[in-house]
């Protein structure tokens, strides 16, 4: 299974694909996507929009994993990224891709084993899970850290820890995947 | 010269296409996209820029008017309204359109003569301004009344209260004409 992780952001959308296969992750691509600086707000995020569908055909994922929002920011910062989310995902729609949303705390605890863990320990960890040369920047680790997280997910729910088609709650918009209380 | 204008929602998004020829608009087409109740985000998000670029192939408008964000909202609004306007945005760009943001205030002077009038005198007078034999739905009444604020904008530039390339401003990422100030 090839995962497609996603980092968006306005300025930076960090992108990264592993591929997850009998309890392995390898590593497939990474990067971040960057709008041309100084371009009108419409331009910015149609290049959002057609360059992860570029990524999509390239890289052919079959599932992509995102971060969820908490908004804990102001409303300013919240429409902004809002705006790079509603390209980004309207072009994975397309594309025909499920999409799993995943808390920061969920992602940062599958790589690193901290939910609180520092942008630096996601980089480091993400670089030593996939043996990478180099550490990927920040935005395209965190994307890897994500599409990581869902692989784990698999692997929770093939074992049974997280029993497929778990209970799911609705939350303003968002499916959230919910493990049972017991 | 015709001019499409949007009202975005991620529950309904209203948009109205209008000609300017000659110092008169006439109405040309209206509606309201409701994305899919029940649906997943991502669903959601691509079938309104994948609806908005069926308006835009069948109408070919020049130009695209849409309502600026105020963000007096709470952050979950904001993210919300953001992702409906990232994916509209994308599509209205990748059709090569020009965009422009006129504040809501400005929009209900041009059609009413108040900044402040109700969302039914919206309706009122956008219906009598285009002849129209009812009233437009409140969503679609926001996008023909954005589109005559475009129009207006266009006779005001050509009468030189408003020069042609006047000053503009970037705020937070969004493109906002400026009148001079004195």
């Amino acid at each position: 299974m090839r995962i497609l992780g996603i980092d968006p952001g306005s300025n930076a959308t960090g992108f990264g694909v592993v591929e997850h296969f009998a309890g392995s992750v390898r590593h497939v691509a990474h990067g971040v996507l960057r709008p041309p600086r100084g371009g009108e707000l419409a331009a910015r995020l149609e290049y959002l929009h057609r360059s992860i569908a570029e990524v999509v055909a390239e890289h052919r994922p079959d599932v992509a994993a995102i971060e969820q929002v908490f908004v804990a920011t102001n409303p300013r910062s919240a429409l902004v990224l809002g705006q790079a989310r509603g390209a980004l995902l309207s072009a994975l729609a397309a594309a025909g891709l499920t999409i799993r949303e995943y808390s920061p705390s969920q992602i940062k605890q599958a790589v690193t084993g901290d939910g609180h863990a520092s942008k630096r320990q996601v980089q480091t960890m993400v670089r030593r899970q996939l043996s990478l040369e180099h550490a990927p920047a920040s935005d395209a680790a965190d994307a890897l850290a994500a599409a990581i997280r869902h692989a784990h997910a698999g692997r929770l729910e093939a074992v049974g820890v997280i029993p497929r088609g778990s209970r799911r709650r609705r939350l303003g918009g968002f499916v959230v995947n919910v493990r049972p209380s017991r």
